[in-house]
């Protein structure tokens, strides 16, 4: 049985992501497709717009045989993090290969990176610490450092940077995933505009949301009519707006809320002092607060994790290994799992059991803040603040 | 210069409280009436539904000479502390008289009752006690040991006990003011409906208060302004249900978030989190938790200090003198303001050195933290978070 997996947010699941799962299929000859997903808040430090049942349930009906949860802890983090989670999960299950989209689309150009960032040769290594001791921050440095001493020449895009991590954990981890990579295709990942093309970035489709006419043929049918139920029913678009006045409400109700938080330094907390209660929005309060190091995506998970209250031990989170969850399945992907449950545990159904173990307590009791903040912003969200412990996976026997 | 003192929340200032303004000024041939207001929160666990601000202009342009500010550690709790609160700033003051509305409308009734409850004489005592064994809860066993040691027959409603509380503290504080008490008009303090009638109690107004055609006719047209005003500017009207959703955050975040807390006791956090996550409104939560010790009024409350975080020792509030603080003034007020000055300190307008006096630094935080969680609730919320450091005192050289 040939595996591949595939590190995907959906968010919501369009057309290029339709791309992507047949290429994978294609490149891989693979059987089975698994996805690992970020669950109701995504990389980009910003909430899914729907939650992830209801993204799960998109990524099912359009083909992926089963769906992981990558935890808050990691899906909610930095380029580096999140990869470690992803690949940890994928490597927990022994998957055969990888296949993810990057602006270069050259895998061993990916690949030499990566293995530079793995190891950290002497070179690297002594460039990185002149670069640092030079102002520039981790990411800035290393991507300096990388760029003097290795060879090729990549560019630091968003996911050519993912591609590149994905690689470093194959190889930290000593995993036998072989990693592919296919070249995006229309929109790139931040295109905010949408065109007559069928194919437009996550991104331009969410913030056309309440356009639904504009954004119907970006996505499968599937997704569309999902995304409709879920507005339908006050389960979204849940967007980062949403939180301000909880933001809000920390600052004013507990004395230095941003002090010595994740990735809270250099006095970043006293540039959110000077805008705080004065800014009419959160995305004039972090457009106000930023700067070159902290970009308005490194921002917006600073102001999630202040509203989730996410105080994990960043370093902690590289070394320990995350649970694993199963979301969602189809009739193969039924099979699949269960071939592997002899090997491998992971949860199907949450319960207190799964809470008292010590491995995964601390991070499945962040998976569960972070959904009831989900929920919170939902029309009925009382229907909904204990959906983690009701939801069993969704299973869906036929593409219907 | 006679100078009688009235004791307010004026949420909203109604036809009631222009005939107790004018009866005290008869009653007591006062030249000055000076008020001690509630602020942003008031004594039954509600915010106000619109700011002090606001409240202060009614009552100033209604005729009274002089508002000053009961702290919210006081207003928004119980008899006895917000009594003590209000008397206390009163005595400060120097005021020669007090008058306020009761259902018996009998100082002398009350001074009888207050004057056990002042002095505790001894069978009293031990008449407590044994209620207290009993099984009762404190305000319950102490009305039962009145009932059974004090001669006078006394209905223990609302404003009995709130009269009550004021010449018991008067006693308690030795001091000189002169209390006296008429018999509260028309609809009873709680009385829910509106009637035909001029006269309608806070409580009916607040509950018709998007029904603006029906309490035009209960309050006098300044008031009414007043509060268009208000509510056309987005400032209002300010209700409880609106901080449900903070509250529902605070219990998702804050592990244990009601134990130990003000009032919290007999294992009153268990009925919350019975039913916390799956109420679809506050009314509906506090309904379901509530008891027969645990009345509406004191969760409302236990409700509003969760969000507000208010931890302040409540023994200490009876042992400390509350600042007093001038809110808004007419001419004649400023007169008043001008020749008490130098026999008593108050606060004009709010600045870091009143907030960095130990002995009114904590009551003063706990002002501005709640006056930022009311402006929250405004269409603006941006302009209004800082108002406590921006506003000056109302003065209305005229009425009108």
């Amino acid at each position: 049985m040939r595996v591949a997996g595939i590190i995907v947010e959906y968010n919501p699941f369009h057309n290029g992501h339709l791309y992507h799962l047949q290429k994978t299929r294609e490149i891989t000859n693979a059987d089975i497709v698994v996805g690992v997903m970020s669950g109701n808040f995504i990389q980009r430090g910003e909430p899914a717009i729907v939650n992830k049942w209801a993204r799960t349930k998109m990524a099912i009906l359009n083909g992926v045989d089963v769906i992981f949860e990558l935890p808050f802890a990691y899906a909610c983090n930095s380029a580096e993090i999140f990869a470690y989670g992803a690949i940890s999960i994928l490597n927990q299950l022994g998957v055969d290969f990888i296949v993810f989209g990057s602006e270069c689309g050259d895998i061993d150009k990916l690949k030499e990176t990566a293995k530079h960032l793995a190891f950290e040769e002497d070179d690297f290594k002594s460039s990185l610490k002149s670069y640092l001791k030079e102002g520039y921050s981790f990411p800035k440095a290393r991507e300096l450092a990388l760029i003097k001493t290795c060879k090729t020449n990549i560019e630091f895009s968003s996911n050519n940077i993912l591609g590149i991590e994905y690689i470093k954990w194959i190889y930290r981890l000593n995993s036998k995933i072989e990693p592919f990579t296919i070249r995006r295709i229309g929109a790139s990942y931040n295109d905010p505009n949408l065109t007559q093309d069928t194919y437009a970035s996550a991104t331009a489709i969410r913030r056309n949301i309440n356009n639904l006419h504009a954004i119907k043929n970006k996505m499968p049918s599937v997704s569309y009519e999902i995304l409709l139920e879920e507005f339908e029913s006050g389960r979204g678009p849940v967007i980062l707006e949403d939180y301000f006045k909880l933001f809000i409400y920390n600052a004013i109700v507990v004395p230095d809320f941003l002090k010595n938080k994740i990735d809270v330094k250099e006095g970043l907390e006293n540039r959110f002092e000077k805008y705080i209660f004065n800014s009419p929005s959160a995305k004039n309060l972090l457009e106000n607060v930023k700067t070159k190091r902290y970009t308005l995506t490194r921002l917006q998970r600073i102001f999630i994790h202040a509203i989730v209250r996410n105080n994990f031990d960043q370093k902690a989170l590289l070394s320990i290994t995350p649970y694993v969850r199963v979301l969602g399945f189809n009739y193969k992907g039924k099979e699949y799992l269960n071939k592997i449950k002899d090997k491998i545990e992971y949860i199907t159904k949450l319960n207190q059991q799964w809470l008292k173990n010590p491995q995964y307590k601390e991070l499945l009791e962040l998976e569960i803040r972070s959904s009831m903040l989900h929920a919170l912003q939902y029309k009925d969200f009382h229907k909904y603040l204990q959906t983690e412990f009701k939801s069993s996976p969704i299973y869906i026997s036929s593409r219907s």
